[in-house]
């Protein structure tokens, strides 16, 4: 838990510069723009703790996987995002001393992520070892209008001294991963090129043999003018750039101007590559900082148009928010059906992969509310181009008949993590994979989704389930042995109740889907048959039977749902009453403590519960929340959102805002000492639902936006908008009263509190507000 | 499963040479004298594919510990035996060409392991690429008389060439564990001489320190005479030696004598190690080669006539049970008491460490029986000695008071197994330990030991038992949740119903142990009470609680055990009805499959139940094994062992051969593919239980030796020498008449068929025999 960064509605800043710090800034302060991205890494030379971090969407590398002990079924790689090429390197010497701020007396540091405007902001004033003082502002940004261009400008001023300085601007990719199991450098050289101001540098990635483009033009001002310097070319085994020396005055500001430009063979042929690189840097180059900058400004304003929340009475809260639908937008922007979004996105290395059930369950609806309808629809396209894969990973676990099982943690496809209670058991996640296109249809309404893609996976994964359930002479139902559940801090345990919803809900959820697709489009039906081999009758006849048949742990007494068979025999000790020195538990117990523990990681029957929230009354509700909420100890980031939106819906405005509080400032305030690592990018998106299916308690119902709001008694007000089915509104949310403004031509119908309202196009509505309890209130 | 070792009474003999098969012959003609230990590897260069090995008792080597995904609490070193210095290498060029098998033809290749003798021989003829035609003949050993020295006598004759000759006799210490975790090599060189025909090399393991020192005096004779040669020192790092040219003659046979020393700093101040190894190779120059080979024999006569198995009508049995007992003899000869029995003895690197509960469970009653007390004492002690780091194990894992956890694996008390299943929840190896004190008190009627270190033990692992247990408020009842039986393809389950019979045995022994120390030496008590800071009154009086609320898993209908909480979920398919295809299925299924199979991998409820059978009725011991025993895959050396003796328990003659058959041959024949790793040790202890519990039913009740026997179908009789409290005797079992031979000066009473027989000192008893169905018949 920190507590350094100021509050700002708008900004992140940090002032003041503290070594200890500065990892967990850099994950902080991260740039991207959903095709490339960065650690906050200082451009100058700096030899104190660090964690260099480029990254770009879609590269990576397979590293040979390390286990201390095979078991049959493990993936011989593990898909990593690699640190590539950075293009950000400007070093500087000053009178002959290397400008490091680790070897400098700083004052006035200031570093401020502007996420209006999108930029990253630092300034400072150093002084050398060699008693030479400079005044730096650097201004850098990964351009959302431009996704192959990155611009700096770094301005220096030398404070009190008339002298020499050098300057090397570099692309180094001689990188490599922190977390490579075996030491090894994933790229090799295949291109370099120097010339003038510019440089260009093409790597490929070992086994994958990805290329990717980097090139970089440098120039140094004065006084808006540019300086007419011969630069010295560098050249070196996968590092090139350019060194320029310059006699600068005293109390006068020098600014470079550093364009990158980045483009991989995802995008391009390996033979256009170097003309793409070149053409992206041209146009940075002749467009100029400014107008960069400008377009970047505009274009962000735009996503926030799209996306924001904003909070009234609580700046903790509002730039917590406003930080998390930053980062978010920076991680992925939807137009490129081949990407994810990675648990940290590109502000670390840590997890590898880049596409975990996070987001399916948490991530897809924050972008369909916020986002065009292709960006959702893109993220579940990538996992029907996964489909084939699927099929192959279910076959290498014994399953057969095209039964599908989607990987834990993947990049390509192929799964790619290797612990085998959760590679091989952790499967609830099949289901989420098949809840994403549930929630899709049922926000966009968008069928032919489901005749086109959705129908084909659904069928895959509930051969998997049809086939991974199994018939208990014992107990004469089915039963699903052998699983891990949402909360990892129980492992291979038997009927999971979460688990086995989820199985026979995918089951149900196909057949209807096969219904529909039957009857509103017979030809891709008998295609689909085809194709997927899919004999109906006998297929679902046993699905049929496993819906009626399952296993469902509960306890009748108590009137919960068993988390899983055997829960109840553990003692049951609640987190209020853990001392609090064992936080976290994972850091502090064994892991054996932990899984015979009561102790719950994150929303495990409460997922479920929040799933399928209309099939419960009110009453399960609350009294499988106040069991399971005692529980869990939400050590995993994905945790508090789900309790939050429970509580919220149950009118506990107290406890949902505390968890709300807890998700939104997760990496800001570093609440688990791990944001140096990166950010918790995926659980990001949870903070959005906190507020809008939370507070708001958003639900869509029969085709139809419901809102059920309530206001966290901190906050004046919050008001957020939201996209429908090509509709746009505003919810503005007072104590006094809620305003829904229509920002579309056409007329809108939405629920508040169960009662309908008809808005018409460009006009608003406003209904008086009303503290609520419950749902019954 | 391979077949290529011919059947003999005495000898292990390979005829012909595959080069495919060399690796398994390596593993299984393996010598070694408990203190050194080695692969039966070849003197003269090899090419081709081997596994070099060469190991020294209680030398090891704490690598640094790999794995995927850390887990708290896992140790951070795996200690590893350690491949050490190579003293049999004898490099030969003939006429410029070196002498290498792989790039010879071979004709008239004979290894034979002489188990009676205790000597590996090998002899070839063999033709080089350059023509020239060589006849070998080769014995070494490692003397179990003098555990110091090794000895080689290796014989060419040129057969179509005379010429020149160059022999280069190293010790190579630059020698590496294959199952290195990170390529490291373990050794440092520490001190070398050559000096005549003597060379000597002190190596140092890294972190741990350990010196051995190792000396070699190699002499070259013709027609019995010793040559004089000057040879030509060689020294490299970590490696030294002599070599020596010489003039050959057609048809005249040379031979070659290398004595070797080896000593450590186990055994000698470091200072006066390169003495000691000095002296030892004096002793063995002095005493030359065929004097050290007759001690060897005699050495060898006096282990047979403790341990051996006569075995008459079966050449294939006979020859399996006497491989075993002579690999079990060279492993572990019970003089000090900080050796133990590695899994793969002095014959490979796999599985690292040196104990597992295999010692406890199988081993000890081997040599309780076949040798003298002490050393049976000594492997109790090993673990004596390990007790404060079982409890600092122990604290690691969050208990207090003293309480104990023994590691799964370890060679110096420390942890350093890495899977948290085995790791932190196979903890049934705790109630092996305290049986194996059990055992041999009822055994040998030591009750001194409880006094001097049983107790002391039995406390610490009682109080981890009351600490592991929870209440269950659900159950009211106490519950082992979290636990892998000794079935490991179960893992974290609830109430392992073996766990919980040893957590409550241990805690009734320990409080019946109690008693006695504190009514036979009050004052022994006392110390203990105080040293083990022993609250008896509230201690005890938990696990009095413990005992009577302990819960069994059982089902009334199938009158069973059940192997654990939901076992009869599992889809119940028999071994038998499982198409072949998928075995082993721990190569051909993924772990998660094997996992919810109802697959049994090694005795489990049935371990329990042949540790303590006198508890339960002859009908609850069928039923059990009826229907585990259908279940169980036997991928685990140690499963059928305790098959065959609950078979023959059963008077399932048929089954227990079968069973047995498996064991005695399980290496000889490569069952499982894996020999050429390394022999199974331990398992080996297993099938001298199948005999001599299982066909002769030996049992050790109320101070008396019991037995039972039946006669296998196949074997005309058998035969075996057992010590007991002093006494020795001879059993031998024939169709007709079982004779009980008492070797001891003193009268000795045994039971056999429950008849009580007084036996005379040095005289013999008959007693008709009869084919007994079961006990009850």
């Amino acid at each position: 838990m920190k507590n350094y960064i100021q509050k700002d509605e708008w900004n992140i800043i940090e002032e003041g510069f503290d070594p200890a710090l500065n990892k967990i800034s850099e994950s902080l302060f991260s740039i991207g723009n959903g095709r490339f991205g960065q650690r906050a890494n200082f451009e100058e030379s700096y030899t104190g703790d660090t964690l260099q971090g480029n990254y770009v969407a879609g590269i990576y590398y397979p590293d040979k996987t390390r286990v201390g002990w095979w078991k049959n079924g493990y993936p011989e790689y593990f898909a990593k995002i690699l640190n590539s090429a950075n293009w950000i390197a400007l070093l500087i010497e000053i009178e002959g001393e290397q400008f490091d701020l680790n070897n400098c007396k700083i004052s006035n540091f200031k570093r401020i992520l502007h996420m209006k405007e999108g930029y990253l902001e630092r300034s400072f004033i150093a002084e050398l070892k060699n008693g030479r003082q400079v005044k730096v502002n650097a201004v850098r940004f990964c351009s959302i209008s431009d996704t192959e261009i990155g611009a700096i400008q770094y301005s220096i001023t030398p404070l009190n001294f008339s002298g020499t300085i050098t300057i090397t601007s570099l692309i180094d990719g001689d990188v490599k991963n922190k977390d490579s199991n075996y030491d090894e450098k994933f790229w090799d050289e295949v291109y370099q090129e120097v010339k003038d101001e510019q440089a260009y540098l093409t790597l490929r990635t070992k086994k994958t043999g990805f290329d990717v483009c980097t090139g970089i033009s440098t120039s140094f001002f004065c006084k808006r003018e540019k300086l007419p310097i011969k630069s010295e070319a560098i050249s070196r085994k996968k590092i090139v750039g350019n060194r320029i020396q310059q006699e600068v005055t005293e109390q006068v500001e020098y600014t470079i101007y550093k364009y990158a430009a980045i483009v991989s063979s995802e995008n391009y042929e390996r033979s256009e590559l170097i003309n793409a690189c070149k053409e992206a840097l041209k146009r940075a180059t002749e467009k100029g900082f400014e107008n960069l900058l400008e377009d970047q400004n505009q274009a962000w304003k735009k996503k926030w148009e799209e996306s924001d929340i904003l909070i009234e009475g609580d700046t903790a809260a509002q730039q917590g928010i406003r930080f998390n639908i930053f980062q978010l937008n920076q991680t992925y922007t939807g137009e490129d059906a081949r990407l994810n979004i990675g648990p940290k996105g590109f502000t670390g290395e840590k997890y590898g992969g880049s596409t975990y059930w996070d987001t399916e369950a948490y991530c897809v609806p924050f972008y369909l509310s916020t986002a065009k309808q292709e960006v959702s629809k893109n993220l579940l396209l990538y996992r029907y181009r996964h489909l084939p894969k699927a099929i192959e990973n279910a076959e290498k676990l014994g399953f057969v008949n095209g039964a599908a099982l989607y990987p834990m943690v993947t990049i390509n496809g192929e799964e790619c993590h290797n612990e085998w209670e959760i590679t091989f058991e952790e499967i609830h996640r099949n289901g989420a994979i098949a809840y994403a296109i549930f929630n899709y249809v049922r926000y966009t309404g968008d069928h032919d989704y489901l005749i086109d893609y959705g129908l084909e996976v659904l069928i895959a994964i509930a051969r998997f389930w049809s086939q991974r359930v199994n018939w208990s002479e014992e107990k004469q139902q089915f039963v699903i042995l052998g699983v891990t559940g949402p909360n990892e801090y129980e492992n291979n345990v038997n009927n999971n109740w979460y688990t086995n919803l989820m199985a026979t809900w995918c089951l149900s959820y196909t057949m209807e889907v096969l219904t529909y697709v039957a009857e509103h489009s017979p030809t891709a039906y008998q295609n689909l048959l085809q194709k997927t081999n899919f004999n109906r009758e006998t297929e679902t006849s046993r699905w049929n039977k496993i819906i009626d048949k399952m296993y469902f742990p509960s306890h009748d007494k108590l009137g919960i749902f068993l988390q899983q068979d055997g829960y109840l025999d553990k003692e049951q000790i609640l987190v209020k009453d853990l001392d609090k020195k064992h936080y976290p538990i994972h850091q502090n117990w064994s892991w054996d403590r932990i899984l015979r523990s009561c102790f719950i990681k994150q929303a495990d029957v409460l997922q479920g519960l929040y799933f399928f929230e209309d099939n419960y009354d009110i009453e399960t509700l609350r009294k499988n929340f106040d069991f399971y909420e005692a529980r869990t100890i939400h050590e995993s980031s994905l945790s508090p959102c789900v309790h939050s939106i429970l509580a919220a819906k149950l009118g506990n405005e107290e406890r949902a805002y505390e968890f709300y509080l807890r998700t939104s400032r997760l990496d800001l305030d570093d609440y688990n000492n791990d944001t140096q690592d990166g950010l918790h990018i995926t659980s990001m998106a949870g903070t959005w639902m906190s507020v809008v299916e939370g507070f708001a308690g958003m639900r869509v119902r029969n085709n139809k936006l419901h809102f059920n709001p309530m206001l966290p008694a901190k906050w004046t007000s919050y008001s957020f908008t939201i996209g429908f089915r090509g509709s746009k509104l505003n919810l503005s949310i007072k104590k006094s009263l809620i305003k829904i403004s229509n920002h579309s031509e056409k007329d809108l119908i939405i629920v508040i509190r169960d009662q309908e309202h008809r808005i018409a196009g460009k006009t608003d509505i406003e209904v008086s507000s009303f503290k609520v309890k419950t749902d019954e209130g």
